[in-house]
């Protein structure tokens, strides 16, 4: 685990009403003794310490050594002297195997832990050295062509329905919400994070809308329910858009929302409003040209459009062991790597918002849910997996709350359209 | 002149109140007679309405040939045939020039003339092909240095006040003003533009602000005046400099308004607030990482910043002969481009607003008061600088009306800082 890429949150100012219960009390230990022979331990523990920028932490070997802070947040503790030298090798792939075995084990807050990582790597994400690049352009497992795309979107999505709805709150959105107040529930800002997206929009009754990367299909429902649209939505996981066709025909909505299990690189037709939220980040670089083309093309020389994407401040990969073991092909772009969608095609960019703070605080949710129902995720698959899911989801509110994340919230319309908001007034007028 | 780049509006939606006088009905003409012999004027006249994409223009010779549209919005009448090849060797730079000479009259509405033509060209600007390109970067006059800044800045800033506060309003503000609704006067939108800088960078009463490219100083002093903030303020442009510094004296606001006569790469200290409205045009794209360190610099690791300036869909360069008789050095820059300023610094882009049929709206309050004071700006100069100015609005006017240029303002903060508004809510709360 690299300090500055996997972590999660607990200081920020919005702090949540429905957070993770608050960290535990570190085990006492009895003083560090410095004759006791283990002075390998202690030089490996403290390189790793050194490393990850001297954070308030303690490293140790289960019943050894120990190295790092004095007074620290939370401790890690390896199993042996085996793990400590292999998480050595390459800690930002090997750390977030190691806890999830249940060979490397936290003492305290995991989120509190990650966050004082995050913060001792100065909050800025690390760019890969030229050799870890190297390596990783060689073993780089699934390039984000159509079949490739479909590879990496099962890996993630398709693990099971009944999983997510342990976790994603009754909407299952799996996107950052939107807190109008910072005390709303994880329902109450996902329903106002679809509204926010849809007033973005300015969706009008009677008009169409085309969606890239649907999900369990809840904003395409909100927007046929709602805003009185019809919807054609692609998703290639086919987990999701079963469930989708489900529900939408459970609420009578199957005549308005359509959803289609296709790559969105392959909606055609001509669309009121394009919008994508939750995509951009397993779409790859590569093709971002060709999104904003489907976009124009959707749209023609009329409409709006809308992307709403994790993005970064500066450009850097994914965390590895995130990109391996969770989301494979995944790619979080600055703004500046965006407008490579809109540039080509005269797309005009309208609207930006950084809604990081609101990712943050969508995650303590998911975490507080996913932990209330972590027994019955080890039921469903094992603890490893339980391990590895509480890893993502804490390294991801710290992610967010630290800005090694960003989530952008882009408005775009033909260049030559005059029919875009005079002002954002509208989107807070109630 | 290109079609594409030199133009102003009529048909927006948000039509203002006060704008120019109706088109005048085109002066009627006998019928085109096919066989008078001027077949080579005609063949002429012919070559520039196809140059410019057939638009609903006629273009004439005096008292001569005639082609063209038969419909046409205007008629553009040529003194002789010498202008028109003259015209013809390099449209985009001496069309202005004839026009500013009077060698080239206009019949019916300038601003509907060259929104015609911008509109016949696709509203996309156009890109200099590689020749033009290369001619250009051999004759570019003034490039960006401190020295080649100042020069550029006297060139247009220091043409004298009192030409300037014939058309720019009370609040002598020569930015775009931000219209809450599309009725609001000229005055009331640039007091809304300033309230909504000052709200998009939260201003605490107390606090300290950074501005760079400060105009006549209006922004200092109504964030001095109402929100209760220091302010240093940093402009190059003598004339402005030394109005500005008489003003904060006269409102009894020196000893908390400071302007100070030089460059913005000069900046230096500690500021809780950076903010630059109408600069970035002049700084030059190889200085926005200048720029972005200065922000940088003077914000450390927390406050806001904000940066509002004319900018594209598509990287392209000013009109030729706006960049040589109007704006030496300047340069309207894409949001890819801008991105160039944040990103090797961690600053974190939280808001981007595009304004630019607000600016459309400004230029035509502009154009009005200007068309209103023409007799006293010719008493000033002379005839050819009147429509030289005239030219240039106009022009404008349709360049933000067809979304050949945009208005972004763009609102960062320190990648590692949470003390970032919550919402945009606050924004229109009021």
């Amino acid at each position: 685990m690299n300090a500055c890429e996997q972590s999660l949150a607990t200081s920020s100012k919005h702090a949540p009403k429905v957070a993770p219960a608050p960290a535990p009390a570190l085990p006492e230990l009895p003083p560090r003794s410095l004759g006791d022979g283990r002075s390998l331990d202690r030089r490996l523990l403290s390189r790793l310490y050194v490393f990850l920028g001297s954070p308030p932490v303690e490293f140790a070997i289960r019943e050894g050594a120990r190295a790092g802070a004095a007074e620290p947040v939370a401790r890690v503790v390896f199993a042996d002297r085996a793990t400590l030298l292999w998480v050595l090798a390459d800690p930002q792939m090997h750390f977030g195997d190691a806890y999830s075995d249940g060979r490397a084990s936290i003492e305290g807050d995991l989120v509190a832990l990650l966050e004082s990582v995050y913060r001792a790597g100065g909050g800025v994400a690390h760019r890969a050295s030229p050799v870890r690049r190297t390596v990783e352009a060689l073993r780089r497992p699934h390039r984000n062509t159509l079949a490739g795309s479909r590879h990496n979107i099962h890996h993630h999505y398709d693990i099971g329905n009944e999983f997510y709805s342990l976790w994603l709150g009754d909407t299952m959105a799996y996107t950052c919400a939107y807190y109008p107040t910072a005390d709303a529930t994880l329902d109450e800002a996902q329903v106002a994070k679809m509204d926010h997206v849809c007033r973005k929009l300015q969706l009008r009754s009677g008009e169409s809308v085309a969606e890239a990367g649907c999900g369990w299909g809840t904003l395409a429902l909100h927007m046929a329910r709602r805003y009185g649209v019809r919807v054609r939505a692609f998703n290639i996981s086919h987990e999701q858009i079963a469930y989708a066709r489900e529900r939408a025909r459970r609420e009578g909505l199957s005549d308005r929302v359509e959803y289609v299990e296709d790559d969105y690189r392959n909606i055609n037709g001509h669309y009121d409003a394009f919008v994508s939220v939750g995509m951009l980040e397993n779409v790859g670089l590569r093709n971002y040209t060709t999104l904003g083309d489907v976009a124009r093309r959707v749209l023609g020389g009329r409409g709006r459009g809308l992307i709403h994407s994790i993005g970064r401040n500066q450009p850097a990969r994914l965390q590895p062991w995130i990109e391996k073991r969770i989301f494979p092909g995944g790619y979080a772009p600055t703004l500046g790597q965006m407008s490579v969608i809109f540039e080509p095609w005269n797309l005009s960019i309208l609207d930006v918002e950084n809604l990081r703070l609101h990712y943050a605080q969508t995650l303590r949710h998911w975490l507080g849910l996913f932990e209330g129902a972590s027994e019955r995720v080890r039921a469903m698959f094992d603890d490893k997996f339980v391990r590895m899911w509480r890893s993502y989801l804490s390294g991801s509110i710290d992610a967010f709350t630290t800005g090694s994340l960003q989530l952008f919230q882009v408005v775009f319309a033909p260049g030559e359209s005059n029919d875009v908001p005079w002002t954002r007034a509208h989107l807070y007028s109630r």
